[in-house]
């Protein structure tokens, strides 16, 4: 790495992001040591971003760091379980990382402390190449109560949480495919797509809850696909049930297909909610918990015997063929 | 990935991997739970290898594979914790992943067999770019008994596995500084380099007996300083106490200056052995052990209240600053 060394970024500027958590040692030592909590178990979760694959060339690093650690912490909530370290590794491109590394470990420490974790290790180094961000991230679940993509049963109500497409409506901004005039809904947009915020006030609800439960990264639909053929399952969903946030619901307002414009929403992904199978019994508890964490849930459908998904708005079947949509 | 997709590579060629490890979930699910034995805590630790930097460009893929694994392995052993799980985060160049997935795969898996750990997740994508594989490696050890660099006290016996050079005589191979005739020392050499087998049988021994422990990656010289400056302590090594192979004697026998020749030996890294500072009490144990585990022990010094390491070759002191060799 030009310039600053890798010893001294990751002295000076990563080792502060321990927060003091003992068995990080500062990051001085060849690992760290992690215990979960008594009865918990890790649930450990990985992804690797790298610029003008997964976030766009020159992005705002602030908004890399933190989209990379919201995508995992995504994962874990997912899994119902609470975040507590995570591990870094970066590839710096060898020309100027310096102008990147400020606004980047700002992220990561504002994003670790919105999200309730500290680093514990990693690596750093540098290279030819574009920059390229590997997480391991790690939480805490009570052992033997980790929602499965494949642990829904017929019944079980399907859920979401909070709104979906606002994500996909911020990138289309961003590659100049759609235009609102709105300059707030254009930053509300903006940052469901650069700054997701995943639910992890629901961590302990949903390992309570759930069934089964996968966070909503390559789409609405695409997801609650992988939980029906995990579980042997199907569903039906009405475009209309799905959560759109007020911003979305004036765009909507404004398209004329109102159906392909919410089958758009509800396939763009990137948004880090959870969709979650929770047995009837149990609603009424997940849904009183969600309000008390200030988390919107909304009920989008029940699973039955059989398998695939059956996509509707109101009354009309809605072809998901034509969108290059892969059926499950 | 062009020709086979991400989900083949994982569900093919990956999840075989996890040699059906309940928590890992086949790496069908979003992360994987992993719960230490009663009594152990989790050792973490990570690496990031870069295509031209940290390995030859067009290298084996197998080979790529075992040292990326025995690079993670090697720091678990000398946290004295016995490997348990990885997981695996690789960027394929977008041209041609296919010809080098065999090999890779082949590397993992009998590196993961030889040194006793299984894959329990990652992430895997492409992008134009030299090839990166970051892995995140998770040992167990007695809760409480991890050796620590800055952990070893005056008159601990400072002790290094095995041989040190080897490596760096198969490196300086590959680049055509050194030339050797014979044929089994120059396979003997390459292994070394490219297919290190840090001593994962002395995890136990390690984390009974000793007080500090690193691997030897950067050199044996320069790691034992990491453990002097982190202990506060001075050492004395005799360059003729380092141990070598048999045929790095014969290599030694026929340089000028043998001073010089060992003290290359002792800075070249990539060893994967284990220097450790082992208390007065616990040295006859841990030499016991380590003749148990058929691994080789050589006692290389002693700890003293002090700062700093001089390097001498018999009564001589060596100069180490002419090699651009930090000081501590």
């Amino acid at each position: 790495m030009a310039g600053e060394g890798e010893f001294d970024f990751i002295a000076r500027r990563l080792a502060p992001l321990t927060r003091g958590q003992p068995g990080a040692y500062g990051l001085k030592d060849d690992g760290a040591i992690l215990v979960p909590s008594p009865g918990q178990a890790f649930a450990v979760t990985s992804d690797t971003l790298v610029e003008g694959v997964h976030f766009p060339v020159d992005e705002d690093p602030f908004k890399v760091a933190w989209k990379a650690l919201a995508a995992n912490v995504s994962d874990l909530v997912a899994m119902g379980a609470e975040p507590k370290s995570y591990l870094l590794n970066v590839v710096w491109p060898r020309s100027g990382p310096e102008a990147r590394m400020d606004g980047f470990v700002d992220g990561l420490a504002k994003a670790q402390d919105a999200f309730g974790l500290t680093l514990a290790g990693g690596d750093t180094t540098s290279a030819d190449g574009p920059w390229t961000i590997s997480m391991t991230a790690m939480g805490e679940v009570p052992r033997g109560r980790t929602p499965r993509r494949g642990g829904a049963r017929a019944d079980d109500i399907l859920v979401v949480t909070n709104q979906i497409g606002d994500a996909w409506l911020g990138l289309e901004l961003r590659l100049g495919a759609v235009s609102i005039d709105d300059e707030d809904a254009r930053a509300h947009f903006d940052a469901a797509f650069s700054l997701p915020f995943p639910p992890v006030a629901l961590c302990a609800a949903i390992n309570d809850c759930a069934h089964a439960a996968i966070d909503v990264s390559d789409g609405l639909l695409a997801d609650l696909g992988h939980i029906l053929s995990a579980s042997g399952l199907r569903a039906s969903v009405d475009l209309q049930d799905v959560p759109v946030s007020n911003f979305a619901k004036a765009w909507l307002a404004a398209q004329p297909d109102e159906a392909a414009a919410r089958l758009l929403l509800a396939t763009g992904g990137d948004d880090y909610e959870v969709i979650a199978a929770i047995p009837e019994d149990a609603i009424g508890r997940f849904e009183q918990r969600c309000e008390e964490a200030g988390q919107r849930v909304t009920r989008i459908g029940v699973l039955e015997a059989g398998e695939g998904l059956q996509v509707t708005f109101g009354e009309s079947p809605v072809e998901t063929d034509a969108l290059g949509f892969t059926h499950f």
